[in-house]
């Protein structure tokens, strides 16, 4: 399981304020701890910044890969800002996101193709945001076609099946898990990816609806996920599945987090 | 989701004492709370008075039925036990449990035709215990296929595919599932069952690995479960799963339990 720790996104207020007075230090802090716990890339996302994004995801960049020795997860949808933090970049980054929208994938299609890098596709096309699983599946192929023919191999495409709320819809959950499933199967080798919170948007308890959704994406076959490694109960639910999924050998990094307390 | 009250069991020492001392408020009090929680079956298991125990199973079923207006699961693999406690027993009772080991079956099945019930049918063959997919779903068509010739409907067989140990082989998780997944899909109808302590025998953190197995069991299409249903995180995970697989409208059973303070 890929994990993307989600920390550093300039909506949450703390990370703003610290990007605002360049505060490497807190910046650094929020890395090293996701790290410790266990990503495999740190996303960075200076969205809220607007003409400021680019300057602010590359001190970003060169900040948290000052700190931490991961590759980052580029989280913005403008080329300018992308195309500047690549190149500050050191290693293969992860770009989040493309999508089937005509203009966000003409403009990044050279971003993506400038040099070697991992892709998040999101479900989401022209007209309207899917609502079935079968209109997941149908934008999710098309982007990975789109993608291949493109030269980025499909080990490196990251499908986001987009996540809507149960308590709009009952079917939303089934909806994503169904397009995981239908997407996993029928392109051997590609990743799927989500965010997990929007799933429990208006309910109470999200974080306990969120980490079982986390399980159930994970049974049907969710490959890499957004979300915030120092959440041990969440992260306990991870390495519990891993397990259960005959996925952790002689239950080694279970125990092994066990006993370094990290299962609450 | 079918949940069956697995506390009422004389190798727990407490109800040993209450089944000896026949003191039935002890036992009404266990009853009535797992009723409250959520319970749609009460198990009653004597197993360890041997030679006592069609008398206590008797009194188990006459104290439990005095008290919760539920049918009972009569757990034991004793014909005369159990013919004894179903003319006790009003209504519709579970019996738990048959398997295809030759004995048993033969002298089980004059037991469960003699009126209407429900029936476990454990994965379980003559020869040696199941540990592949494939050996778990041919007991189970098998049983299932004997069961039906007998006479009882498939919305009555309940297959309990066995649970074992991920800490004896990492497996085990997989083939429980993946045999739940196949039965389920074969016998359309039909309803699967386990218990899930077994999964996670040998290591620590043992409630935290078998709620999030009854995540992945439920998404994989298990119907029924022997559980322990005044442990609120494992109902609060139950509760979850139903609402994300789309089986809770307007995510009602959810929001009232938590108003109520049953969901930690």
């Amino acid at each position: 399981m890929i994990i993307v720790g989600e920390k550093i996104n300039t909506s949450r207020k703390s990370v703003e304020e610290a990007v605002v007075k360049r505060d490497a230090a807190f910046i650094n802090k929020v890395a090293r701890e996701q790290a410790e716990a266990g990503a495999h890339y740190i996303d960075v996302n200076a969205g809220t910044f607007l003409e400021q994004e680019a300057d602010c995801l590359c001190w970003l960049v060169e900040t948290v890969q000052s700190e931490v020795d991961l590759p980052l997860c580029l989280d913005s949808p403008n080329p300018k800002a992308l195309s500047e933090a690549i190149k500050h970049h050191k290693g293969e980054p992860m770009i989040n996101s493309i999508s089937l929208e005509e203009d966000r994938f003409q403009s990044l299609i050279p971003v993506i193709t400038s040099q070697p890098c991992h892709v998040v596709a999101l479900c989401m096309a022209q007209t309207s945001m899917p609502t079935t699983v079968e209109e997941r599946v149908q934008v999710g192929s098309e982007l990975i076609k789109k993608l291949a023919a493109e030269g980025i191999p499909l080990e490196k495409i990251y499908v986001d099946t987009l996540v809507q709320p149960v308590s709009v819809d009952t079917g939303m959950g089934i909806a994503t898990l169904g397009a995981i499933s239908r997407i996993m199967n029928d392109f051997p080798g590609v990743n799927t990816i989500c965010g997990l919170s929007n799933i429990s948007f208006g309910l109470p308890e999200r974080r306990l609806i969120n980490r079982n959704f986390l399980a159930l994406c994970m049974s049907y076959g969710l490959s890499a996920a957004i979300l915030d490694p120092t959440d041990k109960q969440l992260m306990a639910t991870l390495l519990a599945v891993e397990m259960l999924l005959g996925r952790d050998e002689y239950c080694e990094n279970f125990i092994d987090a066990y006993q370094n307390g990290r299962i609450v």
